[in-house]
């Protein structure tokens, strides 16, 4: 088999066969095929796409390139989420306790964040003693016992996805439907757990900006999860304005811990019921989407999301009194507001602009390599469609470093948009994808 | 500038400017773009293509990547030819000698051959004692005095061309038009004569399969020259066939040598004088094309054009009475013949593969490296509508490897296809284009 005539069958329209992707993924995770080659495939896969065949083939050779962790000796049926990533997301923080309460053995390995979108295992690292790094053995233990575990990360998954991920992010093909939705779900599958929610946002925020993109990127994703024998579903969720009110490590981490105790922003509650809801049907701990989402509800009002939220942490390396009193979290030296510059409604909170606002406050990573100040953030007074009078606050920043905070206050000055008639509401929720949809 | 951009600018059907251009190709030849980067960026040009502007913007920084020569040494106008490569293309050994007599300063530079088509610096090396690396000096200087000279290529000429060219061969980006002319325009105007006459080779034997496609190159060419100022034509001629008779490195230079002589196949001696024709005219030479074809026919028949030839080849190191007995070039141990399977009209003879037998019979090179027999290759005893009766011979073979004669025999039996109806004549030149034209 040649390199060469893998990239000219794609260049020309053509299908590849299993064999010609498993050995142009094989070979190039062992180094065997250069760069170029690879670059020129993909970008070939760029223009004439890949078939439902090829794109599953891809997937689970990437997953097979490295550890496919086996999550047999967990008790129950296992479940994982993944969001596309979005501002203020805060899900996972949320949606696991509420689901580990109720039976799903949440076995959920996060990254860390990059560029505008915050990652669950920085979130985390706001807790002094926390592990993110949790050995296969303690994160199986854990997830049996308590119910859940989040880990950074473990063992060399899916290295091919990585490999061509970084090749992907030089040569401008990172844009190419059938390599997104492998590159997403070979990691998932590796982790493998039995039932996968993926999240997939849509908006100005969101990497998709369409509602046509997120919902072929969710179908795309449904199917290989169908293909690999994984129960698959996915959600489309707004993320044309942040999530909930905080942006940044400590301060979303803060809110996830209100929410658990029943006082969280409303979209935040409803999303994670609407994701927990699938979780909950696919492992057979309710017969209807209806009484899953009653049963999730419950979990916060009855408190008992809130205590696995303390099992969890405490279980991880961090101490019940944090989760008790989290704004013992948050060491901001500096704080500030910004204001409404009129007056009227609040038409529109780009979200993108508000993520590089908190990462320019300090709190979040321009390359991979920066290092991050968890306490740095922002926390929206206001919302979309929120009327406000000419010098209300709209928020407030937090940071540790004055010239960071005014930078960062100019950025998200320029996020808002306003109007002098109401907004409409948009829906939080755009549609669901399921095995029955692909 | 970023090569990121340069490559998204692309990808999403952008133009991209001279500035980025001439970055990309600078930068490249520097090592300072990875080759997977610009891998990328062949693959977004094979997709979508460069306009007029692009790719004369690419082809002058190849062009000025390296050596320019520098020609304004010579006394008069200067030509160069170059032909897209066919099978028993033994053109410039004939023109150059019939333009040098009138006039025309030939200052040649030449290739070797690769795979089935052939090149004038080995043909050349047929005389021993012929020297094909001439310096830039003696080059000069044996226009000057001679009319012509032709050399291998001197110093570091397009070494951007070169580099670009290796990837495309791995990357399957060859076959991209702005990246073919290109690449061919830029080492002719890096060697730097002002009239530039291109020989586009259309049929069975040539890159270009369809006389559509031959066109489209030629106009993208001469477009290119004219664009560099340069006088530029582009001739489009038959390589359904291969031609004259003769393919193989000194069975070539002796079919010049009686071409020369005036008793040369009608085909080869009518594409010398359509190519001369242009270098004629363009050189002030001649006032029509008319005129420029009587008088380059004038040259064979007083054996002024023989005559250089033999002041042309002593110049460069080979002897008179190589030229006078070019017999003695040829040293086959080996030598055999095919015949007609059956009585009929030869209705094809599918040049490529008399080429590779050429090839197989040791005249050809595999690789860059191979090293290849001067003697060995074909003589067609007919062509392409002659009547020929069962078992009279069709072509006879020379080799000094009794194995690789065998190979070639069956090679070239295979070339041929036969009708029972007389072949309708195909012409030999389809098109010119010329500056009119584009």
């Amino acid at each position: 088999m040649r390199m060469y005539d893998i990239i000219k069958t794609k260049r020309d329209g053509g299908v590849l066969s299993k064999e010609q992707i498993d050995y142009f993924v094989k070979e190039y995770t062992n180094g065997m095929i250069p760069d170029y080659q690879v670059a020129a495939l993909l970008m070939a896969v760029y223009f004439q796409g890949m078939n439902e065949a090829e794109t599953l083939a891809l997937t689970l050779a990437m997953a097979e390139s490295g550890d496919c962790l086996s999550l047999s000796a967990i008790h129950g049926v296992t479940a994982d989420k993944h969001s596309t990533g979005g501002v203020g997301d805060k899900t996972t923080l949320v949606l696991a306790p509420m689901a580990a309460v109720l039976g799903v053995k949440m076995a959920k390995m996060s990254g860390r964040g990059l560029g505008h979108t915050g990652g669950t295992i920085d979130k985390l690292e706001s807790f002094p003693g926390f592990s993110t790094a949790l050995s296969e053995e303690k994160f199986i233990q854990n997830v049996n016992t308590i119910g859940m575990a989040i880990t950074g990360q473990t063992g060399n998954l899916a290295p091919a996805d990585k490999k061509l991920y970084a090749l992907r992010d030089v040569t401008d093909t990172v844009d190419s439907l059938p390599l997104i939705a492998s590159s997403i779900m070979s990691k998932k599958i590796a982790a493998g757990a039995d039932t996968i929610v993926l999240d997939v946002k849509v908006g100005s925020g969101a990497f998709m900006k369409t509602e046509e993109a997120a919902r072929k990127l969710a179908k795309e994703m449904v199917r290989i999860g169908h293909g690999a024998g994984r129960k698959t579903a996915a959600v489309i969720s707004e993320m044309d304005e942040p999530l909930g009110f905080a942006v940044g490590n400590a301060l979303e981490v803060i809110e996830a811990i209100d929410t658990l105790k029943g006082n969280g922003p409303k979209d935040l509650e409803d999303l994670c019921v609407a994701l927990g809801s699938y979780m909950l049907v696919s492992a057979g701990k309710a017969d209807s989407l209806e009484e899953a989402a009653d049963k999730l509800r419950g979990t916060l009002k009855d408190g008992s999301a809130y205590e696995k939220m303390i099992e969890f942490v405490t279980a991880q390396g961090g101490s019940r009194e944090d989760v008790e009193n989290p704004q013992r979290l948050l060491h901001a030296t500096y704080t500030d507001t910004i204001t409404a510059p009129k007056t009227g409604y609040i038409a529109h909170i780009q979200s993108e602009e508000v993520g590089l606002a908190a990462m320019t406050a300090g709190g979040g990573r321009e390359t991979k390599d920066s290092v991050i100040d968890l306490s740095a953030g922002i926390v929206l007074n206001k919302k979309v469609g929120d009327f406000v009078k000419e010098n209300e606050p709209l928020a407030r920043l937090y940071a540790n470093d004055k010239v960071k905070l005014e930078a960062a206050k100019n950025r998200l000055a320029g996020a808002y948009s306003f109007s002098e008639e109401p907004v409409p509401a948009r829906p939080l929720i755009h549609g669901v994808i399921t095995e029955k949809d692909i």
